[in-house]
């Protein structure tokens, strides 16, 4: 398996270029568009994104957002942890270890990770060191919660 | 306009089965069914999501959870508000005011409604009376909220 480097993507108009070659273009981009359109964003700035670069072109991508442990309703002790969102590796990539060098990236702050993980994704989340949640429904809102727990983290009991 | 009957659905096979016929099925859905084979819960009992039938066919649908005020990041002043998922109306039945009746039905209790907009589904929330949201990242993480709002309340500021 190669390796792969992680980098944070910067708020520009080419890193907006390449998002349009992904399936889950949502509000986040758009936001970062309007943002960068209207000055109130600096060229270059720090995104939520993540990726890997094949030459010069961007093959995956998640986002990962810091939640404070103030909104915890995961993980015990409460603590601030990172939700991993729209994950996704371009047709053609797939297969070469990039989803996993993403996933394994954040883990790297040592604090917990939690995602939603798609319909039929359990196997390969599982294999990320990832368990699901005990499903509880005013918590979880039809999600299917799975977590990464550092040492000494379990998950939040109701 | 017609009008239609909002019921709160309940949790047995008959309302399972219906689920089938509607595009969002997952976790919640998944999570019934285990508990209703396991006997966890009891036949009958209530669901998060409410419905419209026509005779004996659920055509619309949607689900309601309650978020307590404690994690209030969207009201001013902060409090308990719903949170409107999988709105979601037949094809063959949409176009009759069932999708207007659902969304109406949130609003009898007189708290916030939150969803998140689908991309291209902005003119028919504006059409409800609900209102975006100014995109904060850390909040948002990539969704697009639409909030109605009853009197008295505005939106939080970060």
């Amino acid at each position: 398996m190669d390796s792969h480097e992680v980098v944070r993507l910067k708020v520009n108009f080419k890193t907006l270029e390449e998002f349009e070659n992904f399936r889950e273009y949502g509000q986040q981009e758009l936001s970062m568009k309007e943002d960068l359109e209207a000055n109130i964003v600096e060229n270059d700035s720090e995104s939520p994104f993540y990726g890997i670069y094949f030459g010069k072109k961007l093959v995956g991508r998640m986002s990962l957002y810091r939640t404070d442990k103030k909104f915890d309703r995961y993980f015990d002790p409460p603590q601030d942890y990172l939700e991993l969102w729209k994950l996704e590796v371009l047709p053609g990539y797939q297969g070469k270890g990039i989803g996993k060098a993403l996933v394994d990236y954040s883990k790297t702050e040592g604090l917990p990770v939690k995602t939603n993980a798609r319909q039929r994704s359990d196997d390969f989340w599982l294999k990320q060191g990832f368990e699901p949640l005990t499903y509880q429904t005013d918590r979880d809102k039809g999600e299917n919660p799975y977590v990464w727990l550092p040492k000494g983290v379990s998950e939040q009991k109701d």
